[in-house]
């Protein structure tokens, strides 16, 4: 088993950090939730004049055999042609990564398709989709300890490129049902409350979705720790993005967690590695059921709200410029002693 | 008394532009707000593939004659102190708009103090700062005249430079309580609901500031017109912006609205030319209590909600990014006919 060595930001800087913070020219607490993350951030990095660089988006994607039971609108085939449609770059995340400075990084975790890796797609596949959780395991241990260390693999491949803050997001159709199946049995939460549309079921497609994962989670015979029901209901993009997430926090990267599916798989790390919150920013609440449940879960709350439910990393890059202005703020803005602004805090 | 001719924006090219984002390689409405903006914007500029130019941070400063019965924690010689640090470049606005790529036009509405304006600030004062209008009216119906033909003048500058969107901001401290008067008188919202902290007042500070407001409003002795209640109760800055949005509509330009104080300048100019409200987009909902009834008294709703709190145009330059990613997403994204995609709605 691939072992992550995570450890939570020291908290020695935090005075200093607090006193900087409340010394630049605004009255104290009006820049809001720049001030928070410039605390999470300085902490991260351990010092008071943060920095951003090489920003990244790496997109896991696979297929998921749950489809076969009829759990979501869209076709299978749309995972894959969507990676083509990434590669050309006609993508909702490819604008976005281009409007706001990410690489994007593709990576074929287990598509059910015949890619084009001369392209450019990286092949981290470990299979050509999972299996139909309602009938048994979607993985094996062995398959999730591989996702596991493939996407710490590129995790570091990055890190080398000299990335310190990297968004995770995937591509693969069906992933809401496995996303599901994580929240309600890691968090608690009634299953009913954490299944919804996906990419627009109407409601009886939801009320089928919903029983195919209540009969697939009764019929669950595994031992019930998070490793277990990690393999049993995942996807393999999904595990690779536990396994990119883990690392990231191994190496204080700072982690841009996108929409419901990636909000899930940290949830999912962090029941492996509690500390690896204190890495995560979360970028976007979105309208898919469920999602706020689990954000609340995690007493975590996202930059945005902008009813997105696209998935591939869009809410956490939408979000980015939030970060990059709480970095600013540390580096450009003035303090009251410099200017010569009466200090009326 | 200023004209203006605003006209809402034609309907003629909704169904084009509808069909054009529904044929985005997304699944229907998946990108949410991005969708609504690209609609209004491309409403705005009768165009399939709207563009974004030159945008511009208009901050008008002024002071206040309210701010002697003590209605702030802040003590007005931070208005002309902010300028200078804004002229410097040290200010919350400033990394802003450095980093979103916004000019910023600073303009003395009615400071009270020599300004350098040698060094960029631009003279439309009006006078040495309002009156205080628990005595009486804050400024004349000539004065209130002038700040909306100096408003927009500063538009028809910005105009002139190429630009098609711009933010208003504000500098003047103690304009919430102007802008909590306006907003009880002009919406029936009652005026204990529109009264808040301001730059951080206590609850006995907020105590008294209500009770200054509402002696204020017992004496009000005007015709209880919309442009009585401006002129009276207001202050030189908002009335400023007021000529400025209403011009920026007159041009079809996009009207980027900042936070409490700039929320209730567009409410004021929405009472005299309700289509100003069509070329409006509302960037951040901060924690001053009234903020959100006032935004949903006019049906809106904006892009973020950070808890800021500090104005300058600081909350609709942070929704910038987000703007232009509207117009990214019909610009850049491929349609799912020519990305040869299985169309799934």
């Amino acid at each position: 088993m691939k072992n992550f060595h995570i450890e939570y930001p020291d908290e020695g800087l935090r005075e200093a950090l607090i006193d900087k913070i409340n010394n630049l020219t605004k009255p104290k607490g009006s820049l809001g939730v720049l001030e928070d993350l410039a605390l999470q951030i300085g902490l991260i990095q351990q010092t008071l004049s943060p920095t951003l660089s090489h920003p990244h988006n790496v997109l896991f994607a696979a297929d998921h055999g749950i489809v076969e039971e009829g759990v979501s609108k869209s076709p299978k085939e749309i995972t894959w042609q969507q990676l083509s449609n990434f590669l050309h770059g006609g993508a909702g995340v490819n604008f976005l990564c281009r409007q706001h400075g990410f690489k994007l990084v593709l990576v074929d975790s287990g598509v059910d398709y015949d890619l084009p890796y001369e392209k450019g797609i990286i092949n981290c596949s470990v299979g050509r989709g999972t299996h139909s959780f309602l009938k048994g395991p979607a993985m094996s241990m062995e398959e999730m300890e591989l996702c596991l260390e493939r996407g710490a693999k590129i995790t570091d491949m990055i890190h080398a490129d000299g990335c310190n803050v990297v968004s995770f997001g995937e591509m693969g159709i069906g992933n809401t049902s496995p996303s599901s199946v994580w929240m309600h049995l890691l968090t608690g939460i009634s299953l009913e409350q954490c299944v919804g549309a996906g990419s627009g079921l109407d409601s009886e497609g939801i009320r089928h979705k919903y029983n195919v994962l209540k009969q697939s989670v009764d019929h669950y015979a595994g031992d019930g720790s998070a490793k277990d029901i990690i393999a049993w209901f995942g996807g393999y993009e999904m595990v690779m993005a536990i396994g990119g997430m883990l690392r990231a926090a191994e190496l204080r990267m700072i982690i841009l967690v996108d929409g419901f599916i990636m909000t899930n798989c940290i949830l999912a790390a962090s029941k492996l590695h509690p500390e690896v919150l204190s890495y995560a920013i979360f970028g976007h609440q979105g309208d898919e059921t469920g999602h706020k449940l689990v954000l609340d879960a995690m007493k975590v709350r996202p930059l945005l709200n902008l009813g997105l439910r696209l998935g591939e990393g869009t809410g956490a890059i939408c979000a980015y410029p939030i970060v990059v202005s709480s970095v600013n703020m540390m580096n450009e803005m003035d303090n009251f002693a410099h200017a010569s602004i009466t200090k009326y805090f």
